[in-house]
């Protein structure tokens, strides 16, 4: 997964937002960081929320089929599923932690962008909710409270961007330790 | 844990700074919500930060004392005191989910504030990985990596106040709940 390509308005937006948040960033400011006239960022993007939702669209690009992607190719057992699913959704960071840091700021947008949005992480959810209940219910995973668990899990992957700092290489071996991580948190047992 | 007594101007600044982050947030903002001139808010707290950092006292205050009394309380146990500590970071959240939820705007503020918030929360996960380290010793916990499961298990707790909005009773059974997940995720086995 690749870092996308981003225009200058875009590189220029990510440093702005990154630092002063959705809220606290102006279109000029962008301007300034971008060296792009105020009008040519109007034109190509309406507003302050479209730039920014061109921002998540990258980041949020193929996330969920990704995770389905990565189901899938955990075959029938829930415990490779769910390892690799929770791998998936860390290895999205390697797009650039600085966009995937943005996300929370999603709360600021108006309905229709946020729903958009929204939509994939409740995708995500479900589809980890849905292996969970599998491995649960063929006594694989002693987990007592699914959804709570599983928002949990969502929940310390999501914040990895924000500490994470270090090169891709390692960045792999963290993904596979909260794969690890997850699978205890389940409560699955290899010798149950 | 009680709410505590909010003065009008922190009122109206938990109102802004909840809506519109701490960048986002002008001084004017507060003003017009608690009902409070400007030259009084600079009188009581000299400028935005300073508003901030009252606020975030507030939200701070006893957390590291009271994880270290959760602790003791869980004696000699390493399971019960892990289990302890989890929810005693979890309660906190019940000073207000919202006043919890301005933390990760710690980032924003000058060095010397800065510090002073993150070497609580540098305190909290030294407490949490020397359990978890200790369980580990003992043989009760086959966690493989103690300074990524802390880290997952400390990230895991600081999200929920961003979605967990019912009310208190509830909200003890999700703390005991995640005491659980957290014994879970590192690999405590009651039979082991």
């Amino acid at each position: 997964m690749a870092q996308p390509e981003l225009s200058p308005i875009l590189r220029g937006a990510l440093d702005a937002f990154y630092e002063k948040g959705f809220r606290g960033t102006t279109v000029r400011d962008i301007s300034q960081r971008a060296g792009v006239a105020m009008p040519t960022l109007y034109y190509y993007h309406g507003n302050k929320e479209g730039i920014f939702t061109a921002l998540l669209e990258c980041a949020t690009k193929d996330f969920l089929a990704r995770a389905y992607a990565a189901r899938d190719e955990g075959g029938d057992k829930p415990e490779v599923r769910l390892a690799y699913v929770v791998e998936s959704i860390l290895l999205r960071t390697l797009i650039g932690p600085r966009m995937v840091a943005l996300e929370p700021d999603i709360r600021y947008l108006s309905a229709p962008n946020r729903d958009r949005f929204e939509r994939v992480r409740t995708g995500v959810e479900r589809l980890l909710l849905g292996i969970v209940r599998e491995g649960r219910r063929r006594g694989l995973f002693t987990v007592s409270d699914p959804v709570l668990t599983t928002r949990a899990l969502l929940d310390m992957c999501d914040a990895v961007p924000s500490w994470y700092v270090e090169c891709p290489p390692k960045y792999h071996a963290v993904a596979q330790k909260y794969g690890a991580i997850a699978l205890n948190a389940v409560g699955y047992r290899a010798d149950g």
